[in-house]
């Protein structure tokens, strides 16, 4: 007996999550819903879905979940839709740019008692994984300092940049995940400094692209995050943790293991290009949890108040940014 | 519409690739054939397949092509059936223990005009393709040294190793075929010495469990082969190709990128275990390309050729090893 | 002809200094001065150096210059003396705790015309040098972040915490010249946090000894510093500099570079114990620019201009450590 | 008390040992002989010592061994002069290109009672004793497979080929020792391929400047060793041991630990150039030890038995080489 579910959105990270529905020996795409019928249609296709529109998805009794992957503004309605139907969500992150109303998807999930995750892919990534279990094991002793390091290979389009919500809510949001995630504390203040270095548009769209940030934890770890929109050596994604028994860190994957020399010296391939490679297996374990969730079995996913404390870090580092001061972070 | 391919033998080996085609987008099992029913069943079922006899299987007008993946010794009469019904066959190796048996299975299947493949996967694993493409290239110039590394894990059982035709035709083939294909040149002798330094089993076989071996091209090139049946850091599997222009060299693949450090210093991880997981992407690969060529697309995939002089330098070595001198490479 | 030299301070630093100007083809310890009379005796005699006051030794005029590694309340007083007799000096890091009194030596030197130099040995390590070099260079294109991680293997004794100054003047005062020097550009702004987590005597010095700090710099990079006073996996000793064209990093220094493997993976060793390991090359470039500078000829060493620079981003960070903002830097 | 030695030998090998002598705090070059007056006043000059002839060094009672870095044919004369001396020596590799002489070497000084060292400065490289002590304290268990890769930067002058001895003796000498250092067992057998494929020089004098070997120990480990007189990548000088328990192996040393990314990956520096930076701090080691031996204390030096040994290691592969067998080793 297959999980069924409702895919709404159709553009790049639907895609991705359809097809790993599709592959899943347990589960099914049963309807794709897309403004664009077009595309709504080519990706039913491909998964062997039929396209609906969201009422028929969202209410059809034979819809065990549903994966939100359209558009920021439409998550709220959608979520309190899924709430009225019962429908447990996947829903992609952030929840919303406002934080009020992300807290209002959490409190609707909430109240109607159905589960709200939030895509934080990198929770899934094996990598980072074996680096947070390795934490909560004890393997470094007491955490004292994380270091992230994110970098987009080149910065998104101004129409993009302009209703993203700014880097601290569209990029380095998944690292405020990750050091929450990572040190299993909660963040007490934020500091961030940044600046447009990187390329015209974010200057027009009054963004920074360049930025460094620190986070204190309640545990007392600090956490140096630094992200920049452009990276010429392919999307650099690395993390570091260090506390009183030693440090784990991750380095980036490439596409092969092959090493050359020549009389430059010694040399390996540039990191993965961008994030469809590099979380390919985090996409997929992340579809297994929402399957596994959708089945009542144990799984790992973040979940609305995890979303709500991310755009909170992130609202703090753009207070930061503007007032040149720690700033303490709600909830 | 679907290439439509029929497994025979529904072992490790032919649930990897009867897998690896009902995941293909363009490919279906239409036929599993073992003679253990129970085995060939659950196979069947989890490709969506049937459960067919060889007849059945080889003479159906709808199958495309054969995967041959039961045991060694019926390699030549299926290949001999499939040249009969006039389907290609993808053969798993070795085509045969016996060399003359094996050309009788190219000879088979050249008369008959049908494709016959061999599974060599390493050639389909991306760092070592890389690699050779780089050769090919004449990114190091002329080749004047190869090295490649082969250390299995652990001894196979000695009822396995009784009938695996001894360590050059069961293990070291691979890197003979190898070596052949990274030069893009013909063997013309072979030294090898060997023994039985790691298990009683092997002794009880007669066989060899280390072996160190050197193949000279007709281009030219020296290649080092070392073997060895235990290695406690998992399945190492590594090459070098050496020359006038530099030098490429394939390191292990990991689960994972994690590093550590403690008092005792920096650590990352075992090699994977074993074949399984070092060659995952390979066998997808070398499925494509059977897909491929049973499409009428260009592809990589190695044959009876292949097959038979990897089966000769085995031959050479083995020889070699008894007599204590270079031995000639036949062909 | 040789440069001669006069050693004031026969302790651990004082040592490494004198040593390496005995080894020196071109220039010889002539004097060691030091209140601890044994220490001073043992080191000149391992320099073929007579033991002297500091009158005589300032005040010799075969005495090309002058080696301060007293404690760090003389430097001023000696620095002056040195002056009045027209001696240059190589004296120590840092010139002085206070930055007014290291203002006072920078003043003094000036106005007497001698040269006041800086032990800011890092600038001279060999990797760092092809960092700094090729950032000048121009081939990170625009820098836009700096990391630098530095970690002292286990915190010093409770006595020296009292008289360090602190974590900032102490042991950051090092990482504070290092984006100024690989940068080449003046601090602007600094904040800073930190706190005492590794160790009680750290919290009784009423001292921090986990830091994270961020420096932003005139010309727009961002510098993320980290301090801890304990690591268990050697001295850890960082830097990478980012920017639009690319990357360059330092990675740590180990004694032999061999790496072994067993069934918990590979593992290679700790980086070096402590400084004097980790900087040995450093310290014999750093004397070879001071013999070169005594002999008028070029060279790299760090100026009384860099040292006052310095400590006032010590007192930045201090401020901002309190006060919980970013602060400008002075001058 | 100082260890007064005479150096025989003003060329590039005898400056390098009688610097470290120099340096050394217990020992001095008290005579520098050569046949080429002004390079022996040049060194006596730099060392602080005197020029001198043969006879005087050889017989002044103030000597305590002698140093003998002159060409390869004087060696054997020398040997006998100091032995009549009753000098020890420490006489650079080989003792002969003959292994007759080497033996006439070896039984003058045993008759003579004196010591007598073959300069094998590989053994003192602490990269390759770390490994070679790991392998005495059994950390990779029965060893079973030894792989040694050193490849020179270019192939020498015909010149100096003509005088060489042949790749075997010049060139792999160096890895016969290490094979044998590092098993801590003897030669049983050995296979040799090899051809001139580098450079025309190379076949003018009749050698062959690629080889790939196997030698065959009486413990039961192969070793595998490659030699190439070309690498454009820098001085290539690794090992791997393998065994039971795992594996180690030695990497090649940079200048610096600098690692640069770019659009085409990540690179790091060449091997280091050649065997004088390669080797380094491996010849300090050596003087250290012969020091130490000529004042009787412990030391790791190699006697004229391990330098007959290395040449009957040579003898077995050039007749291997024209025999295409394996060849046992005499002794």
């Amino acid at each position: 007996m297959s999980i069924e579910i409702a895919v709404i959105g159709a553009g790049r990270i639907g895609q991705i999550h359809a097809r790993n529905i599709a592959r899943h020996p347990d589960a099914r795409v049963r309807y794709v819903v897309d403004v664009n019928a077009e595309a709504a249609t080519r990706l039913a296709d491909a998964c062997g879905a039929s396209v609906s529109d969201e009422t028929t998805a969202l209410t059809d009794p034979a819809v065990d979940g549903v994966v939100i992957a359209s558009s920021t503004d439409t998550h709220l309605p959608l979520i309190v839709a899924c709430a009225d139907s019962g429908k447990s969500v996947f829903c992609e992150k952030p929840l919303d740019l406002d934080t009020s109303r992300a807290e209002q998807c959490r409190a609707a999930a909430a109240d109607a008692g159905i589960d709200l995750f939030v895509g934080f892919n990198r929770r899934f990534d094996p990598t980072f994984r074996k680096i947070r279990d390795a934490v909560a094991d004890g393997r470094v002793g007491q955490l004292e300092m994380v270091t992230v390091t994110s970098r987009d290979p080149a910065p998104p389009p101004l129409a993009y940049l302009r209703r993203s919500g700014g880097l601290f809510r569209d990029m380095m949001i998944h690292d405020f995940d990750m050091v929450c995630w990572l040190t299993g504390s909660e963040p007490k203040s934020v500091f961030a400094t940044g600046a447009a270095r990187v390329s015209q548009d974010v200057i027009d769209a009054g963004d920074v692209d360049t930025a460094a940030v620190v986070v204190e934890m309640h545990d007392g770890a600090y956490c140096q995050i630094s992200n920049s929109r452009r990276c010429v050596y392919g999307y650099d994604q690395r993390i570091e943790v260090f506390g009183a028994a030693g440090m784990l860190r991750a380095g980036n994957a490439t596409e092969t293991r092959v090493e050359s020399a020549d009389a430059g010296g010694f040399h390996t391939e540039p990191a993965l290009p961008f994030f469809l490679e590099r979380y390919d297996a985090a996409y997929r374990h992340e579809t297994d949890d929402f399957v596994r969730a959708l089945a009542g079995k144990p799984h790992a996913l973040p979940g609305a108040r995890d979303g709500v404390r991310a755009l909170q870090l992130a609202d703090a580092a753009e207070a930061s940014l503007k007032e040149g001061r720690a700033v303490p972070v709600a909830g």
